[in-house]
């Protein structure tokens, strides 16, 4: 079972929520869960204002982050979980269904990690921009009829998934969680701010070297979000590769172009 | 999993619930999870109309059973399962947390036995006699600083956890390394090979940028080997790094140094 301060890092992320009475409920399910940090991503303002009376969990709310972009709201996460259904579009990250998910999140969070997870707007889900900043992707197991959770609903669900005490708690942990694991022993995982600033850079490289023409860089550049994300990086290793890049860029633009 | 005519075999009843919204949202869980049944207690009649219109769960809501006692409700049914938080009454049956729920009811279900799953209404939950009216409780494990849940979201959770696959497949999901291994089915690791070229051209392009003294350079290849090991690329992944170093480096070549 998740510790006290375990729970405090996982942060729950709802990007530009519209409907008040989804706030307040999303905020009460953290409540009822045991969890209490809530992040809010460019609400609807008079929604929000709205919002912030949800019964029991007036203080969650008051408490809770405002931020203009994603990429904020996650920049001291190492794991970013996108929910999504999964009916409409074919994911480019790795699906994790729901139900294997708590063994993965709770070695991050055992570890001292921060863990995101980030849900869409009611109408649109996450955007294919919001997505470039998640390493994986939950997918809650819903019928093919009826796939499409309501906010708050998903939420409930997902948070009730990581704090259930289930028999085989203490062997799962110890298994699908592994992929990063071995690597960062002493080197913790790479922030999301690690790899934003790190995909900057090097977008800023692939400019100087001419890599892409102007129309493909929205798409190279959301390629690279998901690699660098896809590489699982550790802090050490992302600054590194960060150093490299910010020589060659250096290098790159005091050069001039050849006649 | 759940056949067809097991999940048709669950029903969900609301006791007098009171808040329109909570009832669609109620129904909208039921065709998430692939339930069909609902039954409405003694509910208050203007809200129970203006509930009737909740997305995606229209028919659900019209196909709606009305009674005005759960004695009938539950008529039919061989286990009848109330919903609780147990924080103020001392319950008189056995409680059954519900992530152990899941395998009771499928039992039951798959003998053909029907089961009911009561919830109570959004302000007082079950009273004293429709609690005498059930075989268990059952109890969703929440927080003891806020555990009643909103009446939707329970109902969610519940249906969720009864219809969520576990262990049976989880080798469709697990195994260690499960999360980067899904998404490389298609895309192969890296080899050697592919590792041994991409160590080369990073190389040139930092010999390139002057990014290490001479006297560096040694112990920066083996690091920079190290590196792209810890990575675990896959075979498309490096070939895409390679051709942004390939890109990067024949740029810094034509490029003559500044006077």
């Amino acid at each position: 079972l998740l510790t006290e301060s375990q729970r405090d890092r996982l942060e729950v992320v709802l990007v530009s929520p519209r409907n008040p009475l989804n706030i307040g409920a999303a905020a009460r399910a953290l409540a009822n869960f045991g969890f209490s940090r809530l992040s809010v991503v460019a609400p609807y303002e008079p929604h929000w204002r709205e919002a912030t009376s949800a019964v029991g969990a007036e203080k969650l709310l008051r408490n809770a982050r405002r931020t203009q972009y994603l990429a904020e709201a996650v920049a001291d996460c190492s794991l970013v979980l996108g929910t999504a259904t999964l009916s409409h579009r074919k994911p480019e990250q790795p699906v994790i269904r729901l139900p294997a998910l708590a063994p993965i999140i709770q070695e991050k969070l055992a570890r001292g990690s921060r863990v995101a997870l980030v849900f869409g707007s009611e109408k649109r889900g996450l955007t294919r921009d919001d997505l470039a900043l998640c390493h994986h992707l939950v997918e809650v197991p819903t019928h093919p009829a009826q796939p499409s959770m309501n906010l708050a609903q998903a939420v409930a669900v997902c948070l009730y998934e990581l704090s259930a005490p289930r028999n085989e708690d203490s062997s799962a942990i110890a298994g699908p969680g592994a992929p990063a694991s071995d690597l960062t022993a002493a080197d913790p995982p790479a922030t999301a701010g690690d790899l934003g600033l790190l995909a900057e850079v090097v977008a800023q490289a692939m400019a100087a070297a001419n890599y892409s023409p102007a129309i493909m860089r929205n798409a190279n550049h959301r390629q690279m979000h998901l690699l660098l994300r896809r590489l699982t990086l550790s802090h050490g290793d992302a600054r590194r590769i960060l150093g490299l890049f910010r020589r060659i860029l250096w290098q790159l633009r005091r050069r001039r172009e050849p006649n």
